[in-house]
């Protein structure tokens, strides 16, 4: 293979990422050179919208709204793709690999929902498929993932991995507000995207986390394989009586591979204690916390989104596949590595068997008997409780109490089955909730 | 260049992190086999006594007490050092790259001391030199530097390295036991070494900043470029007090690129604000902030010593090294790019000119005029005292009486006028001390 003088790149995708691309290559251009080893060139844009793409960025004769000039151009050494979502962006990427072109994407969904396909595919041609991107912004997990702890075995992720929902549930905690104020708030801010469904049901970080566990894991692990349950649900009252118990709620994701050889895969809010250090990252940071057979504990935070965090981890596999070129190393991290681990099929854990503990929010009419028959409840499912607290009592007559409690360690299937029995309570008003207690 | 189909290792030093490499290799043989693409053997393991390395970890027919064995031996693809020290290190690890060996080293003085010599020699044989266990041993920053950041400018490091001067400091605050105390209990928990001086006088944390500062702003950095000050002058009352101010005392490293283009280098125990991440970092974990042009703010953090963390990075470097090897691309990231940023020589701030806030303690008898007196010193140097506390009046007649000032921000120079002025009082008892305010 002869080194060519310069990586030549097509940028697909010119929407902030994509401009805050440009801008990078620009503005560090002679700093990349240096740690490539040779420049980068830009050879194509294309934009939706080529006419919203700022002039002082790119040349108006690079600009294109067709992506088959990139993949017709022999010339483009690296397809960096930024669009988002499966389509067209999925047969751009197909086909941009069968055509022997180096990858960078930050696609998380086309990823989370058929990466398997794409990396075997990646495999065969030989062709480098990088996406430092796709998952939290600037926070480098991938690499960390991929290369750092290539020798050891993941025995558990613990992330924040949505900056959106860690942003509302900070702002409910530090100023009191309310779910609906807090997430207007962060859509105002530009935090939230202007439909954060994805956000705050979770399915964003359920998209992260499939693509973790599987580097993390060497398994193939699909969506449907992660319990999901978003913060929506989650009220001012829940905030205010965790930390009287001393914890913050948190979202998160949890990977851990279980003695059993399952996989415990889970993207929910979370009960976890104050002092700990994920209940400390707040605002719209996130955080990925590995814990190694070998390496033990180890913590990466930093920003999950933002035009010049993903722009720069963007970049930064682009110098790494160049490098790949320049050196006649294409595939040179084997992506089979992190599919193979183990030839057996992944097995998830039935996630009724998660064990931990909980807290329960009751509201309820205050009727004299009710805690006997919130206890017979959850006496008659094995669940025990550890502390209890009984919020409005001696309000407005007929306004409803609140009854939190921590249980002690039980299987989810059981709080299920405690929450279907309670509803069934005639003093019952709402929807009895559970949050899961995360330990360590 | 032919690929080898497996990559073969000569290992400098068989203590514990010797030991936790060759138990790492055997215990996960197969997954390490797998990232790599070819299996990693064992061909020499020179330990100075052979005697004491254990059996089941390597057959007794590769231990040798002859660092030459590996340098005789053309098979050797890549050599490991895990001695330390600067010889016979150096001259060993000179020969292998002058041998076009792969180099591996955890040695964070001999890099400290002859980095730049070594990484030129390497360059200049196309050999990779890997040594991302010589800084925070778990915690992959050297990598982050090189490869996840490397389209970025760092605007500023900020770290605790050194996890004995954070454990001790950390059982003062938590603990209230006095620094002698807390020293002990680490080297009894075997955080410390036998002789802990290097630790707590700043002097390893001032090896791996110099590494850390050369990588972030590809500049020669040398040891005595760096203000080193240890954390062996904290007293059980500079903790007390700090907390009652708000602030933890933490032992930190600090590079940071100033406007003017010269850097300021520090390694000292530092005031950081209790609700700061860095505060939070306690016992023997270490934490890097890293501060991108584009990133933002990214933390890394994890356990900074220890053989089995310490191990997980050198094979993951074997790993890495392997990799490029396999497809021949040695010297694929060019170190160069971390000395040539600036072709200037690099200018290092005049540490009299670094501007902080300050904490002033001073000790003395409790005579009339006392508070005048210390202000006068401080107006002379143009200090202004933001708080001010007094400890230790109405106890025994004649019992020293100790003020703490909190100070704005003033000049490094200004405050060792003061330090030195306040010596000259008759009433002074012992030697004032100031501990520099850490912002942001």
């Amino acid at each position: 293979v002869t080194s060519p003088r310069r990586i030549r790149i097509g940028l697909l995708g010119a929407g902030v990422v994509g401009q805050g691309i440009l801008e990078l290559l620009r503005d560090h251009a002679g700093t990349i050179a240096e740690r490539l080893g040779a420049p980068i060139e830009v050879r194509h844009v294309v934009a939706r919208d080529p006419n919203r793409v700022r002039n002082d960025l790119v040349p108006k004769a690079l600009l294109s709204f067709d992506p088959r000039v990139i993949l017709d151009d022999p010339e483009v050494d690296v397809v960096v793709e930024v669009v988002g979502g499966l389509e067209p962006a999925g047969t751009f990427l197909r086909s941009a690999i069968e055509g022997g072109r180096q990858v960078v994407t930050a696609n998380k969904a086309l990823l989370a929902e058929r990466g398997h396909e794409l990396i075997t595919l990646a495999e065969a041609k030989r062709v480098d498929l990088y996406f430092e991107a796709a998952v939290a912004g600037g926070i480098p997990i991938i690499r960390v993932l991929r290369e750092a702890l290539a020798s050891d075995r993941i025995v558990a992720l613990r992330g924040i991995v949505n900056g959106t929902s860690n942003y509302v549930l900070s702002r409910m905690r530090d100023a009191g507000l309310a779910f609906p104020d807090a997430l207007r708030e962060a859509q105002e801010l530009g935090f939230a995207e202007a439909d954060p469904t994805l956000d705050v049901s979770g399915g964003d970080a359920a998209h992260k986390l499939a693509i973790l566990a599987t580097l993390a894991y060497g398994a193939q692990v699909h969506l449907d394989d992660v319990t999901v349950e978003g913060i929506d649900e989650v009220t001012a009252t829940d905030v205010v009586l965790a930390r009287r118990f001393g914890f913050a709620i948190k979202p998160l994701a949890v990977a851990r591979k279980l003695a059993s050889g399952a996989l415990d895969l889970r993207v929910h809010p979370a009960l976890v204690e104050e002092t700990s250090v994920l209940a400390n990252i707040s605002g719209a940071l996130n955080a990925v916390y590995v814990e190694g057979a070998m390496v033990g504990p180890c913590l990466l935070s930093g920003l999950g989104a933002g035009a010049l965090p993903t722009a720069m981890s963007v970049v930064s596999d682009i110098v790494d596949v160049g490098r790949n070129l320049l050196t006649g190393a294409r595939g040179r991290v084997p992506s089979r590595a992190f599919r193979g681990e183990s030839l057996e099929p992944i097995q998830v854990r039935d996630p009724a068997e998660h064990r931990t503990r909980f807290y329960l929010r009751i509201q309820s009419q205050d009727r004299p008997g009710l805690l006997g028959k919130i206890a017979g409840v959850l006496g008659a499912f094995d669940v025990s409780i550890e502390q209890l607290v009984q919020e409005g009592r001696g309000g407005a007559e007929d306004a409803p109490i609140t009854v939190v409690m921590l249980t002690h360690e039980a299987p989810e299937g059981a709080i299920r089955g405690v929450l279907r029995e309670l509803a069934f309570l005639p003093q019952i008003v709402g929807r009895p909730k559970a949050i899961r207690i995360e330990e360590g």
